[in-house]
């Protein structure tokens, strides 16, 4: 088991020295369904002009569009860092099962990204974010919820 | 100023209501910058099998490739709900500058979406979420962050 893991750690660690060599953030993530690699990918923010464009969210776009679902239950996901709060979203809405990481957000801040930062401000309420943030216009906004409500043919995820 | 934050808001509404009536979920998102709209988006989960695809994410993605750049420093975001996590960490390594919504995760979590339930889990420490997290392999993974920290000609984000 530890061996497997390692394995594909090595993997996802691999594609994160890659990516600093061909110009991208130092950041690689694999992942695994049924005991195969479905997806890897490294971070291409700058290559694409994708500030969403993280390791972990690459890799799980990567997959989901080859298996055709949205839904990556049962799936492992392998990232060579701490994923940011964006990237956790993200395997939490993709259901997978199982999370490993390697360097973490603290290692991450030490060379320059954000990642501990977004932590602290998203565990805040709105009104004391850096983030300048203000609702507005819920009452009207609800049609949307209603409608969905009352779909009967919606396709929940 | 409060008219124009309405109107952008309205039209982020729309896109919201637009969405359930087209097959997506009832969200909507619009991106301003300089007084115009740069991109608008709606949820395209189900219909793309792209987890991360929600409205903020889809718009982001749409106004940086539009604009050829990863930084929308200038930007505001108008939601038709509350960013969850992935979409607001999304918000800030935009660089963007304002964010508005209207319903909120509280809101969202009533029609079924799991937006709080990942706010709770991001706020603790990996080992007590629900989501199965182990650190493995710090020590061979720090040796792309650094490369990253003594590259010269690395692109900053």
């Amino acid at each position: 088991m530890s061996d497997k893991i390692n394995k594909y750690m090595q993997r996802a660690i691999d594609l994160s020295i890659n990516s600093v060599n061909n110009g991208g953030g130092p950041f690689g993530a694999v992942i695994v369904k049924n005991g195969k690699i479905i997806a890897e990918a490294s971070n291409s923010v700058t290559i694409n002009n994708d500030p969403t464009a993280h390791a972990e969210v690459n890799a799980i776009r990567l997959a989901t569009s080859q298996l055709k679902t949205y839904d990556l239950s049962g799936a492992e996901i392998y990232s060579s860092c701490e994923p940011c709060p964006m990237c956790l979203g993200a395997i939490y809405w993709a259901g997978i099962d199982k999370l490993f990481f390697a360097n973490t957000k603290t290692d991450a801040k030490e060379i320059g990204f954000d990642d501990a930062f977004i932590y602290q401000e998203i565990a805040l309420p709105f009104a004391k974010r850096k983030l300048l943030t203000k609702q507005t216009m819920r009452s009207e906004a609800q049609k949307a919820f209603t409608i969905w409500n009352e779909k009967e043919d919606k396709i929940e995820y």
